[in-house]
């Protein structure tokens, strides 16, 4: 399978972790939306919907939304289950996620800061108050999720696919200076989680597109 | 089962059109958001996430976010499948699915209106463009898949999980006078489905809350 990825793209860096989990092995092909590649004609060509994480199957046909990705790779690589067993509790774990995927990282990605920029005349000021405000509205209602839970993953004892989406969504928030000192359990599941290999593999700056490595 | 609801809601819309596609009774508890009920301290008991909809289970708890209870129903209510067998046609429908879940709706919700009027000061006309531009670049790509398609339905010859998606979308895409006449493949299946049972009883207007009903 071919992964075509963003380094710092944070639902491509879900997708990272989640096949380093199950222990999947791929190839990257890094499509810059720096330099707006996701737009260009061959990109298009393979996925028209032009945005990334997008994964090449086998067999040529090409899957996009990193939450599509997800359940393809849950469904089709058992040995290690990013899901519980029990309905109510993937319903619980795909709720998390989905607050992430859904209410925070849609409202704050590169081409929303662009359009406040660009068409309606937001100042640097501006831009980071409204890519805060989605991170605390998203961030407060994770938090009480959490704090029931016991500070190494979002559920249970085991990563899985909630973690996969907040990881990234936390180093979002850090890299554009969000202060979530507040969201103790959020930081202990991040601080756990980056223990871990298969995080680290997928850290942004461990990517053969990041400048600096 | 207890759906928290809202007429006007497009993530309900899409439950109550998958619990009527598999024939699961259920009670609706009205939720107005125009009231500001889902900020109230009783609701958010039930779903600290404050949104709706939200699913009350049999045993009390309380699923948010419409995607995971739309796996969630998938998971427990196998009989009437609203995805497809095949991993690869199933990553197929919720990658349209989540186009729209999470590239066009969050986008485009009241929340964001009154955020961009009140807080960035946009006229009506620049929220009027900015709802239109994530309809149309969502919509420019999910056309370009459909119109593969038979133009009944967003994938082969039953409605299923991106339709539930699809039709709420295209509701609002027209209650917000965005010019879809464009997207013929996308009106084809919005008329096809909207022939059926299940869609009718979902829509807004059939709703008790809704003010004219």
């Amino acid at each position: 399978m071919k992964l075509y990825t963003y380094y710092r793209s944070s639902a491509a860096y879900r997708v990272r972790i989640a096949m380093n989990l199950k222990g999947i092995e791929y190839d990257s092909q890094a499509v810059s939306l720096l330099d707006k590649v996701h737009k260009s004609a061959p990109y298009l060509q393979a996925n028209p919907q032009g945005l990334v994480p997008a994964l090449e199957l086998d067999d040529g046909s090409v899957v996009g939304q990193s939450t599509a990705i997800l359940e393809y790779l849950e469904e089709t690589h058992c040995n290690t289950p990013l899901l519980p067993a029990d309905p109510a509790h993937r319903a619980q774990v795909r709720s998390l996620a989905n607050t992430i995927a859904c209410d925070i990282h849609p409202l704050n990605n590169l081409r929303i800061q662009h359009y406040l920029r660009d068409e309606l005349g937001a100042d640097k000021s501006q831009v980071d108050q409204w890519y805060a405000r989605w991170i605390h509205t998203g961030f407060g209602s994770i938090e009480k999720e959490l704090g029931q839970g016991n500070g190494s993953f979002c559920f249970d004892d085991a990563p899985g696919m909630a973690d996969c989406y907040l990881i990234p969504q936390v180093y979002n928030a850090i890299r554009f200076n969000v202060d979530i000192d507040q969201y103790a359990a959020i930081l202990s599941v991040y601080n756990h989680c980056n223990t871990l290999e298969a995080f680290q593999r997928a850290h942004p700056d461990q990517q053969a597109d990041c400048p600096s490595s």
